[in-house]
């Protein structure tokens, strides 16, 4: 047993191109036999693109096709140009269906139409079904590769069916047997181990316990992958509108998709625009369209808070000590902002706060009051009076600055709430309410609330040094 | 085919609740046994306490104990306590043994006490061997069910042995067969499909391909995740100190590690200590000692902002006008502090960015410094340098706050690039590194340089409009 690391094949690197600087291939093709696709993937992405086009070609075909569909897809367009049209035509024909889609949507358009160009007509039948789904939906990801039976077949033929697909079908489609009737309508689903379990006269129907989950094509990838994560599947069908069986999608597809939708929302959150999982392979240029738009867009906005400050001056400069609470208003306002609007955008990214029930979004808003007034409000306020108190000695501008403290948290954590589920009712990502346009708001906010209260108390309570303006 | 969507308990919560009030025990029983165990959860989690005390003793036995192990901590507990001890017993009997440790890591003492008592002492036994590995270690999510053979074992007899197994392990532990030798040491696996596939003869030894993907029972949870993801295994096995098999951990626990994993990242970015994924169940008090002790730390951290502040006060005094373009400045670097953290916290999670290699780092850091300031810090200069010339039309003024944004977002850009990299390195989690201490960490230095710059280049420039001070 030898430990698996996560960098694994990151050590393997130098070896292998000392072999391939060697030109010892025949040692090579025998190391690369025996590697997982995953570290074949990690050592021709460590190579440089001229290395990687020789090193892909000693891989054993099935092996080859494999780690083709995991690379990256400017490394898989490298190879397809250096291909002839047979060994183009040979990896296509090895491909998962589910992978091949995958490729046909990241290549530019004239690698397509190469691509599609080297299908047989049966197969570019089906990759044109699948293009017919929208992007990341469901039909996308799914594999039409599956095994199916009518409820009368006995257990007996479904197994023996099952064991001549698991010559051609991709490993993970296998574990379970869906049950169809004449309609091709989904009536359940019988596992492998089940039939194994069963007596072989037995009519597959019977082993069916409940009635089917399955998506429609046309959902989100997302759904799919609440729903395998919720039942705990292994495979989930997929139907057409019609409740038609037409095609699968397994869990090993749907990692991917939940981790990518969470990490999505958190780079959202930090005012990424479109957000990629993947970050260190982009170009700058791709980083930059990324990340200015957003910073100019919050920094334009952020005039609001200039213009509440310039309308104040006149206080400001009567009582230049008020600046100096602005950053502890203003960063507190924020931050708790950024935290209400975090919860939030979890519990409806998991399902736990349903955005359509007024009522259910009212009772997770009052605890979330509740929570803001005695846990955070009171304290903060505390800690800011204690400050200003310590700093100014002067009682007034401790009940200027923790009644201000009080206002804004509150408000801050509404904000905070509502922002995700509005965007969210609109049709928008809640996560694009981001703690950054949580924090410009709340700045502008909390400055234009601190000047109103510092000049009412101040003026009632004839706090200003010159006499009230 | 009925659609599932993602509320399905909800909708026949109140047809269950009316049946329940009838008393009509019989025709609950029977829709119950057709349910989906996590339709089941949902359902109890909805009911009050007292009746799904009554909906959960009409459940089927097994069903009863799948469905119990995915109920909240709380409501398990109130169960537990509702049942005798020859209750407590046949569901812990039921239970999956990863689900019966993550009870007792989840009970209070005095119920694991009763737990352990209806115990067998083999069971007692397995349970306290699981539980001596550390909390979110690979160990604890492992079940020590599994199926394993000798290299000299023939197909026919592994498979046979298989289907004896299968009535009594949970089905996700049967996809795979594990090859081991004398010294339970793992060689290698074979999946349940390729065994069908295989020759009845074959010596199931000669089936293995490469080598073992194994986890340390030591390792932590994410490290078990990301090789279940990364090689797209339905289980892994876990191996002790001295290399031998002693569980599996299966794709569908891993399933909710990884999301939690990246959802972790996601809120503790947000500023709330000790995430966890479920919100809404917390209790207020709860909530309150996540969030406060973060806020109440960065409104202390504030005050930094503000002693800055109060040193340049006298230069507030003569230039009021100064103080309008504190908001865009401290924003913008705050922003663009939160974009640079939130990617190398997802590149150090992904396991994209390498913290050990001083080499890859600054490769990072490099194209990381060229996005700033191309992409950033030139054009935000540029929409700072407007405003305030539409404001104040100084060119003086121009040139102080157009300077300082270049150089701030640079500086910010910086430290939310290193600081989480330091963390990971000092043994911390990156994602600590939050946005909100990002903010205010750059709200410091932002205000510090401004008024450098801004004392720097006015008095040298004549730009006071009272003579230098």
């Amino acid at each position: 047993w030898r430990r698996h690391v996560l960098q694994t094949a990151r050590l393997l690197l130098p070896e292998i191109r000392e072999a391939l600087r060697g030109r010892r291939f025949r040692e090579l093709k025998e190391v690369l036999s025996r590697m997982w696709p995953y570290d074949v993937v990690e050592v021709l992405e460590g190579l440089s693109p001229q290395e990687a086009v020789i090193l892909f070609r000693l891989l054993p075909k099935d092996l080859a096709a494999h780690v083709f569909s995991e690379l990256e897809p400017d490394l898989q367009e490298r190879l397809l140009l250096s291909f002839t049209d047979q060994e183009v035509h040979e990896i296509l024909e090895e491909l998962d269906p589910d992978d091949r889609t995958e490729l046909l949507e990241e290549m530019p358009a004239n690698v397509v139409r190469r691509l599609l160009k080297t299908l047989s007509p049966e197969e570019r039948r089906q990759v044109t079904a699948i293009l017919q789904y929208p992007e990341s939906s469901a039909g996308r990801l799914m594999s039409p590769e599956l095994v199916e039976a009518h409820a009368h077949e006995r257990v007996r033929d479904v197994i023996k069916k099952l064991i001549a697909k698991a010559q051609v079908f991709p490993e993970e489609v296998l574990h379970e047997v869906y049950v169809i009737d004449r309609e091709r309508r989904l009536l359940g689903s019988v596992s492998l181990v089940r039939l194994l379990r069963a007596s072989w006269d037995t009519p597959v129907g019977e082993l069916v316990e409940r009635e089917p989950i399955a998506v429609s094509a046309w959902d989100d990838q997302e759904v799919a992958a609440r729903l395998i994560q919720k039942y705990d599947l292994l495979a989930l069908p997929v139907v057409d509108r019609e409740g038609r069986l037409v095609g699968v999608i397994t869990v090993d597809d749907v990692l991917d998709v939940l981790e990518e939708e969470t990490a999505e929302d958190f780079l959202r959150f930090a005012a990424v625009a479109d957000p990629e999982d993947r970050y260190f392979s982009l170009s700058v240029r791709e980083r930059i369209r990324k990340r200015l738009p957003w910073l100019a867009g919050l920094a334009l906005l952020a005039n609001v808070s200039s213009f509440v400050l310039h309308r104040y001056e006149w206080l400001l400069e009567q009582m230049v000590v008020l600046a100096v609470f602005i950053p502890i208003l203003n960063g507190t306002a924020g931050n708790t902002g950024s935290q209400a609007a975090s919860f939030v955008i979890r519990a409806l990214a998991t399902g736990e706060l349903d955005p359509e029930s007024p009522r259910e979004i009212l009772k997770a808003w009052l605890r979330e009051l509740l929570t803001a007034f005695l846990g955070l409000s009171l304290p903060l306020a505390g800690v800011v009076a204690l400050t200003t108190w310590i700093r100014t000695g002067n009682l007034l501008f401790v009940g200027v600055t923790a009644s201000t403290m009080m206002v804004v948290v509150l408000l801050a954590n509404t904000i905070g709430f509502f922002l995700p589920v509005l965007a969210k009712r609109l049709g928008l990502d809640p996560a694009s309410i981001s703690a950054p346009l949580n924090a410009t708001l709340n700045d502008a906010l909390t400055l234009l609330l601190y000047f109103s209260i510092a000049h009412a108390l101040l003026s009632r309570l004839g706090g200003f040094p010159g006499g009230v303006p």
